[in-house]
């Protein structure tokens, strides 16, 4: 490993989030909460120092290169993003103990939303600003970002590694030949996409703050809330504005670009979408036939049951009720969405839809083959065969996906909860939804967890967001050594 | 599917089975149950008839041949040796309830052990052993011993089919080129061992029917108790007796066919060996780190940890503390064992100690790959290189085992008990351990749920036997079509 090329790298990145944190600052001054400001200045200040050094003690290394530096790069500049992105918190005195405030913050980039805050109204303003606003950052990703804003034509093999390690699904889609389009047209349509939504909730009369933090939320899939009772108190009409618009986040951004170039059979005829789509009216309709005697109206069931489906299945975590109170077959089907998660090439977090579509196509292959050992058999998706490569790397995911969540699962089982609130806040951690069930329950927080569950969850929480193998690359010895 | 071949095969099968509830009958006659003694010989009657027509009408058939005959023989003998298995529960009054005696005589045959008996102490002798006996019969499987007493030299093709359907574990171990012979070995080392289980059980004190079916759930690694509160009121030397014998069942038998050989350097360094000692070990020290405060002694900590770390380990299921009460980090420890499971090749269920260690080196190889994308990399196992077939029936078998797991226990959840409790009992049977946590736990049983979740959790108990495969074809359309 070059660090070199590594510290040049995070220059720019430590750079950039200098710069957005500015809006955060601005809203701050507007509103007179003169501790934020001062953490925001401190913070970028700090920020300029970090990028500026780095940069000048860095600037002479060549480029970077390979998968092995791609994957390294994303993994720690993730970490060092949380690391400066929570000393507002801290500094501002809204989260006054660090590892609350980089819980919150990795919470934050990886559209988690998992929150330790106990009055998230009692917060500042531009302190609510930032801690939304890294959702919108973290759920399209900051190197994606970078990505688009680089001048063209620059290292088209390892933009292409990093896009691959920062990007959700098994295998990265290019919309166009060249990477720093692809970068383009996504946060293109991400923006346009959480305008709409934006204005939908001015429509629905959220003030701007309101509407600017729960677009945030929304479009990053990430699910920090303004109120303390997440979106219960908001009119119906916010509740299923929200409902299709999370739901909107969590289709893979290339049926978009299909529908731009108006190839709607194409767009439609995907299967990753169909499953996506079935897949959530099923549980819908599972879920209001369960918990229909507990609301007064089909129409309040059948709104808080699309609304919940939504908000695990795209890993939002927004509520609208304590979904903790279901019977328990309801509750075992939002278990069930919180693993399969959105899809691919979304903004949600989870296993995906593909993958699960993956996996079922290779056991359905492997029946056959034990039926009939002679023939050769490929597996087809969308009508084209899919590369072995890919279906070797959705078992090793699957693999270790069950080994992370089994390892955290016992390890946070040190702090003494029960079962299902360890088993749910890791699946709800690890697949970057927020809220799990029982003491993690939609009404409550994970401010009772250790310092140590507290790091095990946010490595969790990262591990989700970058599907697991940047991560895992960090902690093995041969990622260190040079080549 | 030729089903005059099966039906031949079938003939054979119930009539072992007949003949296998002889002593059964003895007992009861002994002992003057005239219940029971009635319950045995209708139900012998109705086998003889059974087997009488199905070798009358079908004799006339072929040979078997393939590897789809195998597997839908394995899964239709098994299910039809529990339908009949379970009549002298039914005749006898013992299990009044049809449902309940087939529950209870699956979980016989598949070693699972989890009971629908609120007071087990309450059964007739001779039904208690047969509901041991099919513990014992069903660990080393009844395939095998049909193979083991049939004329040498028939169909070896298949019979490698059938072995390979019925023995646990990624690669069936062919102990000697004739399979025959294979089987008689298995048989004879698993006979033997229970003997010397037998003569410890006396010599500690116990009768010899309580020793007889003790050491019936302890070869078969079933757990179906003969008292109340499993083995808690017997003493030290009994416990620690089968904390080691259960132990010694969960091991691969070929270890044990090297050891005679003395071969002693291949079998200890046999690296599922190495995990299974490692692992158990490792869980033990922790779980008395985390229980010390819970009992007067270090000796007694020890007994009920090792003790426990043993029977769940190996999937037997008997209890000598009520471990639901132990704190959440010791549970989950023993949740973790629930799934890793025995040694291929031994009587134990569970996901099985050698993939895991396929798993973690598949996984291994994955990040490396990544690494270096150049490379062509191969996995190793005692330092043979593993079929690339074997690896990707172990990657299905995951995805096959998380995919059984969700659906049965969102299937369960419909009886409304907490997601523990349903998580657990689907942990418990399809993994053949027995007790679960809460409201299954080594205290509790499974006669609260409902007729629909005893079948869910019957087929779970099946699949989990069979390795899953037997029954995915039994459900899967083109087993039953003619080529």
């Amino acid at each position: 490993m070059n660090m070199k090329m590594m510290g040049k790298f995070l220059s720019q990145m430590v750079a950039i989030e200098a710069v957005f944190m500015i809006p955060a600052l601005i809203i701050s001054l507007c509103m007179g909460e003169s501790a934020a400001v001062n953490g925001f200045l401190l913070t970028i200040g700090i920020m300029i120092l970090t990028a500026g050094t780095l940069f000048l003690s860095c600037r002479k290394a060549g480029r970077l290169f390979g998968a092995r530096e791609g994957l390294v790069c994303v993994g720690v500049s993730w970490i060092v993003l949380s690391l400066l992105g929570c000393l507002p918190f801290v500094f501002s005195g809204n989260i006054p103990r660090f590892i609350d405030a980089f819980f919150e913050t990795v919470s934050g980039f990886t559209t988690t939303g998992a929150s330790v805050v106990p009055s998230v109204e009692a917060l500042d303003k531009g302190i609510l600003y930032w801690r939304s606003f890294t959702h919108w950052l973290g759920g399209m990703g900051v190197l994606v970002f970078l990505l688009a804003i680089s001048p063209s034509g620059k290292g088209t093999g390892f933009t292409m590694h990093l896009l691959r390690a920062e990007s959700p699904g098994p295998d990265v889609g290019k919309l166009v030949p060249k990477m720093k389009q692809t970068a383009v047209i996504l946060y293109s349509i991400y923006v346009v996409l959480t305008v709409i939504n934006f204005l939908f909730l001015i429509i629905g009369g959220m003030n701007w703050l309101e509407a600017l933090c729960t677009a945030f939320g929304t479009a990053g899939t990430g699910g920090f809330g303004i109120k303390n009772d997440s979106m219960a108190s908001y009119s119906p009409y916010l509740q299923n504005v929200t409902t299709v618009f999370m739901f909107l986040f969590g289709v893979n951004f290339s049926i978009y670009y299909l529908l731009l170039l108006k190839e709607f059979k194409g767009a439609f005829k995907d299967e990753e979408l169909r499953l996506y789509v079935g897949l959530a009216v099923a549980c819908v309709i599972l879920i209001v036939l369960d918990i229909r005697p507990l609301y007064s109206t089909l129409e309040e069931s059948i709104r808080h049951a699309a609304f919940q489906v939504s908000t695990i299945m795209t890993t939002t975590g927004f509520a609208t009720t304590d979904f903790d109170l279901w019977p328990s077959f309801s509750k075992t089907i939002l278990m069930l969405l919180m693993v399969v998660g959105a899809s691919a090439g979304s903004t949600g977090g989870g296993f995906k839809c593909i993958r699960v579509l993956l996996l079922f196509k290779i056991l359905r292959r492997n029946i056959r083959q034990i039926l009939n050992p002679q023939k050769v058999m490929v597996v087809r998706s969308n009508g084209k065969v899919v590369d072995e490569k890919v279906l070797s790397n959705t078992n090793a995911y699957l693999a270790a996906y069950v080994v992370i969540i089994i390892i955290s699962t016992l390890l946070v089982s040190l702090d003494g909860f029960n079962f299902e609130t360890n088993f749910s806040a890791v699946l709800a951690c690890f697949n970057n939804i927020g809220p799990g069930m029982a003491a993690v329950g939609p009404t409550c927080n994970f401010a009772a967890y250790s310092v140590f569950s507290k790091i095990i969850l946010s490595i969790n929480m990262l591990a989700g967001r970058l599907e697991i193998f940047p991560i895992l690359v960090l902690l093995s010895r041969s990622a260190w050594t040079r080549r």
